[in-house]
């Protein structure tokens, strides 16, 4: 069934979400930004009302979803009109649902597991939604919608959330950063970084279609201490790669060892 | 033109660029493992004749190719056959083409940036083949021969070949351990690593479409410092977490705030 939509933020969340929502058929009533022109871009793409501020949103939607920076959550929640009759939920994955005060409204939290960006469209149906509710009536409400947009949505209390999140960060933003020293290693030496594309594409399908702990290669799982001295060398003798870098393989190359001798 | 080859080896390396040869309508001559049965597996693949000791393989290959461990290279080197007329290349990423003895045959490296599995077949033709010879001769002969496997060979002296070795095991073995830290935080909360699969396939994807250093997310690039407490807290408390864990979480969030100040 159709839903009517207020959107709270004008970022890479809100915009995603805002038009998979859209395009499934719901209405977005409002958009939110405390920079009237950003609400009004989204807004645009989205057939809805743009507003900067929040007592002006309506009262009359069904739910409210805050896609703000984890630190201005708390500030939209205080501003919020107290007589919204829909849900409100965030969309982060590490601020706890206690973040809502009690018995003012119908609140939630519904996570999409996945990185956005504003210009890059996405299918909302393969990622995975955490769901978690204040009370079980909210949270059928939630899941329900949630369906409209995901085959994969799941219940996940505060914990579990704050769990995935710090997953994400391991495995994507800090493996996004290991790219970036990657590419640095090799411009040092006039390489191009496309140069282990494959390399990477290949490590990433396997670690994907198989356990990542039955996957790993390299010097370390070997204990090729051998290689790993001539590594380490290459990177502390080679002055254009920051200490803290040569810590990292070190640490990593520990991490790994140990991983093999884990019961 | 068909080559007449003779593999050293019947590992990863050995299986995967034996196969690529055969198909590619050269003619494997033998391969040499110290076990005849490893050797007897691989030639049958391969067409050829499995030999146990190197003082058998025959003298008139054009191309032999040393595909075993870094610490065996030095070895199989020394108990070479001394009269060959062909050309020695090694396949290691990080062993030095000042291994080979000078004027006793042609010799170079013929390295493959990809990470190998015996069972995986795997196509050559995207994989980078990295070149390196004792006289322009050789480099030519070795790099005409990778031309028939693959569409990307270049030049490329020992030093090179080993930041390419190195940014391979950032950006891949570690990256696969990044991988199974994610895996086991989940775990901990009875929640599957498949959840995060489709935020791992974005991440690679744009890391690949894009210079990595634009595509850094997550609350490091941003300084947002009250979800890094968060989750440094989330790490410290829990008691399954090792405490490397943790001290990799800060070390990377260090590295990912001075990526952006680099100039």
């Amino acid at each position: 069934m159709s839903k009517q939509i207020v959107i709270i933020g004008s970022g890479h969340v809100a915009t995603q979400l805002g038009l998979a929502l859209h395009h499934n058929g719901h209405r977005i009533q409002q958009v939110y930004s405390r920079q009237l022109p950003h609400a009004t871009a989204l807004a645009n793409l989205l057939d809805a009302e743009p507003v900067d501020q929040l007592q002006k949103l309506t009262e009359k939607a069904d739910f409210y979803f805050i896609c703000v920076t984890d630190q201005a959550i708390p500030t939209v929640i205080e501003h919020l009109p107290k007589q919204l009759k829909g849900i409100v939920a965030h969309t982060s994955g590490s601020t706890d649902m206690a973040v809502f005060p009690k018995e003012i409204y119908r609140y939630g939290v519904f996570y999409p597991v996945q990185t956005f960006n504003k210009s890059k469209a996405i299918s909302f149906e393969t990622i995975p939604l955490a769901i978690e509710a204040g009370d079980p009536e909210t949270t059928l409400a939630l899941k329900s919608l949630a369906q409209t947009l995901s085959q994969q949505v799941f219940d996940c209390d505060s914990t579990q959330r704050l769990s995935i999140h710090i997953a994400a960060v391991f495995a994507c933003n800090f493996t996004n950063h290991l790219y970036v020293i990657a590419q640095r290693i090799l411009q040092d030496q006039q390489l191009d970084f496309e140069l282990i594309h494959p390399l990477i594409q290949e490590t990433t399908q396997k670690a994907l279609t198989n356990n990542p702990l039955d996957m790993q290669t390299g010097p370390a799982v070997r204990e090729d201490y051998s290689i790993i001295s001539k590594q380490q060398h290459f990177l502390t003798a080679n002055q254009s790669v920051d200490p803290k870098i040569a810590e990292l393989y070190d640490l990593l190359t520990e991490l790994i060892i140990k991983s093999k001798k884990r019961p």
